[in-house]
């Protein structure tokens, strides 16, 4: 898995907080633009967020190239409506050995290795048996196994975004889509920390909504919950190891963390 | 494969009618629910669809439950974003062997049966062989194959399903997704004959951007194509037999209407 | 002010319910509309809302005619983007009379009222000053006030309505467009109650984010709330007391229930 | 009417066309970043455009702050869904008499100069005799007239844009929107003038549908249309007319291009 921001909004945080100014201001952009401090665009996002003003959000855009994922990951990837896709078309991908990838759950590198490795080898054979004699790539690929790999181009906004990391950055979703958010998280996060400070799984975001100091997921530790449960269930006491948990998915047996 | 319309707006084409013509007049939704005659009916659904007037379509909503489909084309009918999906969920589908039934397609029902006889049957023994090795559903159907079957229930509005049409009745789209198109349309023109008259593939529906008559798929044999090619590139004199060719889906080797 | 549920998905609750319950079984849409019973519907429905499985009501739909509502309302209405509108054109409506009444706020009832009228008066006197020079129409009516009345058919889906209302029923929405909220409310709890049980605004919302048992609107006086504040910062003892204001606007200084 | 793009994506071009390519190839996006060369940016996006594959386009977004508008234009505009919008709130303005400068549409300057300038001067005197009689700003707006200006910040992807300017560059389109539209236009077309080499009315985005080679704006005078009629109902040799007429609003009486 690979996953690459190769495209953003590079004055996202200070065209989020010239909007959200802008609509308390008669003033226009290029007052705001020249006067706008550091200090001001922290305000001003950190006072959006808390107050659920999001659509000043989606002003700031990011694309991420996501290579290597399988098509169980991307099916549910492409769910999330509010975004653009362009995916590796699997109808006439001429099949190259080399290409073919096939993504291993970590439970089954643990516990199946030979059997997934046969099953998927297995696969690829009937695949080409299906191309010999005659049947077209987009149909001989129905034998091709749901972990085949793939690659996708895609675009969110920053209120999406949040949207997105409050359903796949929790311990409730799929490993490899939890896996895909945390790594889309670290990528915006480096460019744009003010921006996504208060990201993370539902628990956070809904204790924001009704808490007085926001928290961040650094705070984990360190914070009582008011939630008397999370979105899915989980106790006021659960959630922050529910939370860790959630993003060891980025961390491999040996402590690497995956696909660097 | 099985589409059945479970749900609609039972006097769509009525309110489809109601909404264009109040954005015309000053009065109100009960003087127009009153007068409103068949005939007029049927003038302002054409009108509007002829002059590009889109969006009154919307207010039209279609829910269909579709099932015995691959994930394959799942996957490409999700990305059709105006549109809600509620799918079985494939984490924690339990094992049933009865509900195991790959789709295969046309080409390898003719070229490839016991190929693929077996990669479905090989396949399932792996992801059985790793449940018992204690992964959990949700990994060992990566070892699935992509035709695994699921079901999926999708509500669309009258103008997205024209969008919906426009790209997946056409021949360049893939089998599966085509077929699935093709029954969708029956199932609304059995109710509302009126309101997708004037569906078709892209061809059909670019043409009456800039004819004078718009004509409908029944017209194909007896219509002489202004456009030059369609957006797909199928030249002026070779559209009407490729809408054939791409309906024929529909039809089997026998003659026999699938899924039915 | 006129607000009529002009069409919907008469069996809306039990295709969620069954929506939601095909998504965790392998069977088929036939099997559940058989056996679904109302108190599945029920449990189907709240276990969707309190766990956040929001997606499943979007495939009940709701269609309004709201009538009488001014340019200033119908302006906000439409920045809620996941819904389909139809609005009275006000670049081709002919000047007639008995159609221009515009929309007078409660304050200025009270305060101002002369000063609207008149005020009311004479921008329509000088949109027919300028008809009478040979102003088109559409040019003219900027002289029109921003109180204009107009009507606009809307189609929102459950799950938009939720969100919707959220924010909309909440005191810190303009009058106008909660009172079109608070209305819409009432129409569509009277067709469908267990679906729109949980509908409320903002602080309702968030609390049963976070909340083991939910909570509804009737509850507000008997409840002690978890969450510290509310999203727009009004605290924990203040909630309720905001609540019945916002909903006040509903009732006119006789105890009337407005626009009835 | 100010119109200044703000923020864009600044490789926009080289993203659609790296994630068309992409989607016909098994390679990543390094390789693709390195290897694409200029002729293949303008090929790719080409193909893409007249084969309908508008998806791609999506990926390249755009941030204008629209300033001095009316909201007669600003309520048109934000009918566009596929769209962020962050507008200047008019409910807690502060009557700012330099602020307060209404739009008058040409047809007005030309034949009532002297109506408009009282009425709007009226309507503001009433304004503040509301607020002196304690109306708050929000309510007192409602005499304002509709040709009160207003600002707003717009984010739209290059696909939406396409929609947006074919529907209205297009001479139906009302003067004011029509304006903003060409205006933007302008700014697109200078930042990616590949990508929005075919941007036009609906008109030229039809006939390319259906054409065998892509014309566009620049081409009006020296093409014979093979759209019978446009959408709007112009025939063939109206056309290049209609669509100078409709790009006349850019310029004043004097031959000035408005606002500038
Ligand atoms: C743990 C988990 C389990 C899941 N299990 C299942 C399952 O079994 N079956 C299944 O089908 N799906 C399942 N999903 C997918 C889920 O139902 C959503 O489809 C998916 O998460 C996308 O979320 P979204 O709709 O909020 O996002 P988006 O589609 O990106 O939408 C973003 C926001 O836009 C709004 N929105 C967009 N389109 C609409 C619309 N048409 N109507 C109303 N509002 C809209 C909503 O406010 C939404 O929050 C699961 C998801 C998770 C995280
Ligand atoms: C023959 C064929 C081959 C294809 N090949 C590929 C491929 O190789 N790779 C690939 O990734 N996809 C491929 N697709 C999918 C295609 O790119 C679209 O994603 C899919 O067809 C959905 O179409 P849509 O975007 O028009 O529909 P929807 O998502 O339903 O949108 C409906 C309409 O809403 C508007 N819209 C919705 N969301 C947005 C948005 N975010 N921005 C702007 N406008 C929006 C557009 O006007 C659109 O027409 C293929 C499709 C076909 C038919
Ligand atoms: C009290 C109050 C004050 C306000 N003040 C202002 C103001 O001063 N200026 C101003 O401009 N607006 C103002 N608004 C409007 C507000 O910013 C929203 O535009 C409006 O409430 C619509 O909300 P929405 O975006 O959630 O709804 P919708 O547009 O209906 O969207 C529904 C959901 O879909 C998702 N969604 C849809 N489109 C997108 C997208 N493009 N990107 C990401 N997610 C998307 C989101 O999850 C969203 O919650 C105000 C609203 C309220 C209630
Ligand atoms: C000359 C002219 C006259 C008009 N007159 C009127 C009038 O009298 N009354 C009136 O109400 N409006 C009128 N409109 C507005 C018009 O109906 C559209 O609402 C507006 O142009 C936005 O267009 P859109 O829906 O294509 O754009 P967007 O909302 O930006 O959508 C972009 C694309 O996304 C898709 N899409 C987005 N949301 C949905 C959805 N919910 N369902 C299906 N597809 C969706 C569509 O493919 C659409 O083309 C007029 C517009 C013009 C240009």
């Amino acid at each position: 898995m690979k996953i690459k921001l190769v495209s953003y909004s590079k004055d996202g945080e200070r065209i989020v907080a010239i909007a959200a100014k802008m609509s308390r201001s008669r003033k226009g952009w290029d007052y705001h633009e020249k006067e706008m401090t550091d200090d001001e665009i922290e305000t001003w996002i950190r006072d959006s967020i808390t107050h659920g003003y999001w659509s000043v959000l989606e002003h700031s855009v990011y694309t991420f190239s996501i290579e290597g994922i399988s098509r169980v990951a991307s099916h549910q990837l492409v769910r999330h409506r509010i975004a653009s896709y362009t995916q590796m078309s699997h109808r006439f991908a001429k099949p190259v050995d080399k290409y073919y990838k096939p993504i291993t759950p970590p439970s089954i590198e643990k516990r199946g290795k030979e059997v997934v490795d046969k099953a998927y080898q297995d696969a690829y054979n009937y695949f080409y048996q299906l191309l010999e004699k005659g049947v077209p790539e987009e149909d001989a690929r129905y034998v091709l196994p749901n972990g085949v790999n793939t690659n996708i181009v895609v675009t969110m906004n920053a209120r999406e975004l949040y949207n997105f990391f409050g359903l796949r950055l929790c311990s409730r979703a799929q490993w490899e889509i939890r896996a895909i958010a945390w790594k889309m998280l670290d990528e915006v996060k480096r460019v744009h920390p003010r921006l996504f400070k208060y990201a993370g799984p539902n628990c956070i975001i809904h204790e924001n909504f009704i808490r007085e100091n926001p928290i961040t997921l650094d705070d984990i530790d360190n914070t009582v919950f008011i939630s008397q449960r999370c979105i899915e269930g989980v106790t006021r006491e659960g959630i922050p190891k529910c939370v860790k948990n959630a993003r060891s998915i980025l961390v491999s047996e040996d402590g690497v963390v995956m696909g660097k």
